[in-house]
């Protein structure tokens, strides 16, 4: 089995922490592929940096497709381009906050999210309402570290542990989930600290979409996530045109 | 005072339809100019063109911005871009989806939207979800017209009706909203068969930024919606790349 | 174009107010006139004087029907008498609560209601449930002055500016809404200070209305809001029986 | 006990009706009054009527109130002036719908309503989402028999046992809610047709103010539903103006 | 008519509280009695409790059913066993969650409910959710004092009548529930010192079956709840098995 | 690491089917177990059955304990005693009917359920709403085979194909959950005959409890999943009595 874990963004050091925090969790023989997205900013922290990734996701999954890959993971917490790359894929895709609020919901009574920037928990909460039911989600609070700092910083573990334990109180939640991708490698600090289950995205997508492989399951291509139909792409997405086969001319993610 | 109206799809007859019914609206001394997208997908069918066709949207936003433009529409009734397009621009944006579904709500009980085909069915429920109070959306019928043969289509009105008036029946709802920028002409004639209100996204929307910008109202710059931090971009996005001034480089949008 | 703004409460003064901050944003060969109610409260501040003010209301919507206007707004905060008014006229009827709550949702993630009495929150969060999406609103804060009190108060501007920016820190907020016609010449202070968009429902109903009837659109006559059944009425409300014509015999409100 | 029914419409021989569905079923020792408006219209078939309708409904619990009334029912299935009538009165008050919808929720999965008129169901719908979980109401569904019809049809009860019985049908319900006080004699008819429980809200709303009035259990004073507070009243409406002592100078219905 | 009150854990004194309780506010000709589970926990403090304290109520109801009881009260505020106890019973059956939350919603805007330990809070929001309209339910507040040691707490009504008075100022609510029902008693003394109405579900669920049994309603026999299909039952259940005549072997509770 | 898959019904017939539903799809390395109730009703088709499933499964689930059991399954499509579980177990657990809809949420905009009985489809609508956004779940389908029925069923494949191809057009959804352990074999034959992803909840519950372990991640201690708290136990549940280890004397189920 091959997943392609996708960074959305250019930061290939990113990418790396990205693809080890899948790599340790997936099963015997499952090989894990971490890309870095060949367009778009080096990090994503509004919705013009989000909205602005998404053709060097796609970029990705479309030449993933010619390489034989099993299901892709979107590792970046506001799952951008996951309808149009679930279009695009013939495997499942799965967004890493997807994959933790549904994780997150395994495991206790309510979530809180711990993430970057306050100016993201807006989409934060439009997905908790588009993946979870009701309630679910208790709170959204931001360290406001930018996404390209974090790894830099040396107090990174106390600093999100002190905020994630706040929100425990505050939100009288249960369980806590890792906001960024660029935190995948927190989980065992800030469980340690706190004694409540601590959910990354990136590995619990990894094993999402492993099990999904498993089960001979792909995404339904009934009605809504069926191949898009082609037609004339122009100008700077010119690439992006989708031939008979349904699969784009442009090449554009550097595997790692 | 200028609103700009931006067709996100690159297909000028559209975008002559669509300025069209803007201009029809507007209130005297508002000039309206209706752009279309300089790169992307010829038509928006797909969650895949609706993504590539938002650099092409935020290029004509960014343009917009170097010339003095009050306020902007986004006539596309995906809404694509709605929330990067608020970040970037100074003045209001407002979505035909948007739009339409907010006026369709001081007119009645329910709305039943009529839009091109099934598959973008799952969009406008988003949206529906987005915008309004639970029940107001009562359904989402497709005509199953293609977005680029609407014109042509010599029955569009009859066929149209044909299935609105059903969607009234089925739905229990008693107004009728017009599901893609390409029906924008269609109103009085839909109206005048079925006897309920039929609202357009085009022209509501167009009022919409008229009476905001009037009331002197703008997007919110607290938190959320403030301008995207400036940063790197690379590979075919690196246009976008905001200055300092929080202006992209791109040039993007042909005004006609 | 005729628009008549009423004034559900008996106090002139506060039609003045009123019909000021509607002229003040109405379009070129657009005629506004404020209205004071001929029968009821001389303010609304519980369910009994809201219930009590309806009659009034549709008094001078019945007595606008026999002068050609065109559309209505009825200037208070509890939308009194809303789905009765849409039966009654033959134009567009649009509530100040629920004109102000649809425009705070084209400007920000979610507002802030600031009213005057804390008794009418419940009425406030009725009316966002009914007009908005979940989330939208986020919280209704009162100032605890009275509705006749607003106009004296020296320090108006102060104390609802300073109340509005504690509702936006505690409500975690990005837009405010007066919840109050006799507020409606506070939006221009209250955003200088914040710094966020602040709505006034009068003037932002008014362009509503305005926008209705330039897009030729009124209530929907199909099911619920068609005309009301005529029948007799007896008491202190024989007047309001409707003849066949469906027009009641009262004639109840002073034009200013 | 004294238990005062308030038929909200001026017609005498539905006030009979009602007294009896509520006589049948109050305790011993408890005094059930059916009391019919004194003003207003003769059935409630639109939102026209329903608003002024209040006025009477107002006057015959500020009557109640100089006369030592435990609590009220409000017996027009659209729970007219429920709020209002809440901050007057001392003791409990309970609408009709409201009733019904309570206990349809013990008795089942969902209920279905069957209601008079068409036009009628948004307001059934509306009370359904203010009282009621999501889900428990499955469906509204109109005999197009007018309210003031009811009495003289000799196949009321086969008709409406038609209606109900493809309403459970379509709505996959198990209980049947009758929809306006002028059915209250319907249940035992319908319920032995169908074999489901069948809920009037006139019996329902007797036994649930006399419980309120046995727990010793009043609308809470706090806040929302305190005493309303005074205030000069004018016009036609002059006579609901409160003392001091929050009792309306107006005496106005007539015991049956 | 007799009603039997099952307290579903196995202690006995908190019967006679309890017996107490809906003894005092049941009318003339109704015999209430309330029996200990013969089997189980000795209170309900966790989900492990509940799910195994519904052998016993189950039992308790079984043995009600040979003896010609009229209906049911399930008297532990996590209404365990209610979907089963109406598949089983033939006349009504309240749980006491239930009926608290219904008489609430009659009395003001929204409610607090004031429980013993914060572990079932979880519980206590899922029947919430189940049972009342979104917004009903403010809170739910814990004393953290287990529910055996209640009764011989001196200072009781001073700390839930403190703990209840904060519950009002932080949900903003103006009714309070009592969460358990080992707190049947405390009505009056919180009440008194709060001047907001305290609801106790023991006593509200007593009149609701009550009333429910002079109306002639009983649980729906059509579809969810009509009586289980027979089979064999093994192990220590079974003499849960139930005969042709869907009756259970056995005889397990204890009337006191 | 080692799964035990607790079948909560005592028929040994389809906990075979469940182990070999499980062990197809278990990861190397991965050692499942299927296990029989040791008490309780021979299949669940009603709450009364659910209801006393539970104690064997608990008992199931307290042995697994003194075993070393890293996680359970619940393989009843109701998810029985699944919140009192997780205070049990130290490792996680996931019932099916939640792994089920999970994961249909991943592969298409909503899902139908294919159900046995139609009694039994309350209760899956009960679980869509705690484990879902809502509308996600599109409809609950029966086809009236009793579970015990379904394996000697020659035209199963057949009846439930059909059925689910009618939901699929009914509900406009594009994916299909089997909502019955004893349908675990059915997935490849339904999903070739309609073209869509089928999700058997056997198997996908089970490689969620594999991602939960390989992630270290179990039920949240905090607050409500906390261990219950011990105390006495008697009559015919006297055996799950824990003891100061929270661990109970019962031993129930019997490995196969």
């Amino acid at each position: 089995m091959h997943i392609r874990v996708v960074n959305p963004n250019t930061t290939a050091a990113m990418t790396a922490l990205i693809g080890a925090s899948a790599r340790a969790v997936a099963g015997p023989g499952v090989r894990v592929e971490a890309v870095t997205s060949a367009m778009g900013p080096a990090s994503i922290e509004s919705h013009y940096d989000e909205a602005l990734s998404v053709p060097g996701l796609l970029a990705a999954i479309a030449d993933g497709e010619t390489r034989g890959i099993d299901g892709y993971v979107i590792a970046c917490f506001g799952d951008p381009g996951l309808d149009a790359a679930r279009e695009l894929a013939r495997g499942p895709v799965v967004g890493i906050a997807e994959a933790a609020m549904h994780t997150a919901a395994l495991l206790g009574r309510g979530f809180s999210v711990v993430t970057t920037l306050d100016r993201t928990g807006g989409r934060a909460w439009d997905l908790a309402a588009r993946y979870t039911a009701p309630g679910a989600c208790r709170g959204v609070h931001a360290c406001e570290i930018p996404v390209l700092e974090l790894e830099a910083d040396p107090h990174l573990a106390d600093r999100v542990a002190a905020l994630a334990g706040l929100a425990l109180e505050r939100d009288g939640s249960d369980v806590i989930v890792l906001g960024c991708a660029g935190m995948a490698g927190l989980c065992a600090a800030v469980s340690d600290r706190l004694g409540v289950p601590v959910v990354d995205g990136v590995s619990a997508a990894t094993l999402m979409v492993q099990s999904l492989v498993a089960l001979g399951l792909r995404t339904s291509q009934r009605r809504e996530f069926a191949a898009p139909p082609p037609k004339r792409y122009t100008g700077a997405m010119a690439t992006f045109q989708l031939e008979s086969a349904n699969r784009p001319v442009s090449r554009g993610s550097s595997a790692m």
